[in-house]
């Protein structure tokens, strides 16, 4: 038991090194005017962001979403234009567009090209299994992004 | 004064057969489901898209966007991505993010191209001096819509 705890903390340890999770992280702080995380650690931050599948089972999809979770997923997708914009240098504009149920778009653009084009279902329950997994997901949707921008450099400076 | 009406009804046929305000009505009937707007003519369901000068004086842009309004917005979007597939077969997706400030964005896009980015300021608001002032606008946005299109087939079509 003590052996299993010891090895998940440095897991944690390690994936927190991951230049997507300190983005997110980055942001969380930055919008932190009245100092209410200054003492929480890292690790703290991103523990909202991991939701496991029981869990979600458990958040209703029907009625309004709740507004800490927009703003996880508003502060999910700035951690990708900024991690986007730290490798081409492209300022770019974050438009999330949710419906009463959950639904929508999430959208990452400079000039006139898609860096991220993500449909949002059940925004309700937005959250990953582990913070591999979030890492490993914005690591990819970074990914594609920077190869649009370089593969279409003229049309992100539009 | 009959002579100023006879001119006005003069102008107003003419603007109707603008292709813009005809995808415009082409929207309003297609979701007209229970057929309310059936007997109306044209102009009649053109006419809320006509906001005065004086007339936006006294929307307050504080509280609620009136839903009607948000409707307009879309209609008024989407009459634009239509007319942009038209001429291009480009199918679109057409997404307007307002938030309660009434400030927020409209895009319409096909695959990772963006044919129209609009910054919405004081949403409450929306509408135009006149219908040629409506079919100017959106003719506008289309001809620069199918202007990026051809210009970047291949992004438009990822």
């Amino acid at each position: 038991m003590s052996d299993k705890n010891t090895s998940k903390s440095e897991v944690s340890a390690e994936v927190l090194t991951s230049p997507f999770l300190q983005a997110i992280i980055k942001q969380i702080r930055g919008q932190d005017t009245y100092g209410t995380y200054r003492q929480w650690s890292d690790d703290l931050l991103l523990k909202p962001f991991i939701v496991t599948k029981q869990k979600k089972r458990e958040i209703p999809v029907d009625g309004e979403i709740d507004p800490m979770t927009v703003s996880r997923i508003m502060i999910f997708y700035r951690a990708i234009a900024g991690c986007i914009e730290a490798e081409t240098g492209l300022l770019s504009q974050v438009v999330v567009d949710l419906g009463h149920e959950g639904f929508g778009w999430a959208l990452v653009f400079s000039g006139r090209l898609l860096l991220v084009t993500k449909t949002l279902r059940d925004a309700h329950r937005f959250g990953f299994d582990s913070l591999e997994k979030l890492a490993e997901e914005g690591e990819k949707l970074i990914a594609k992004g920077i190869e649009l921008a370089q593969k279409y450099p003229e049309v992100g400076k539009l």
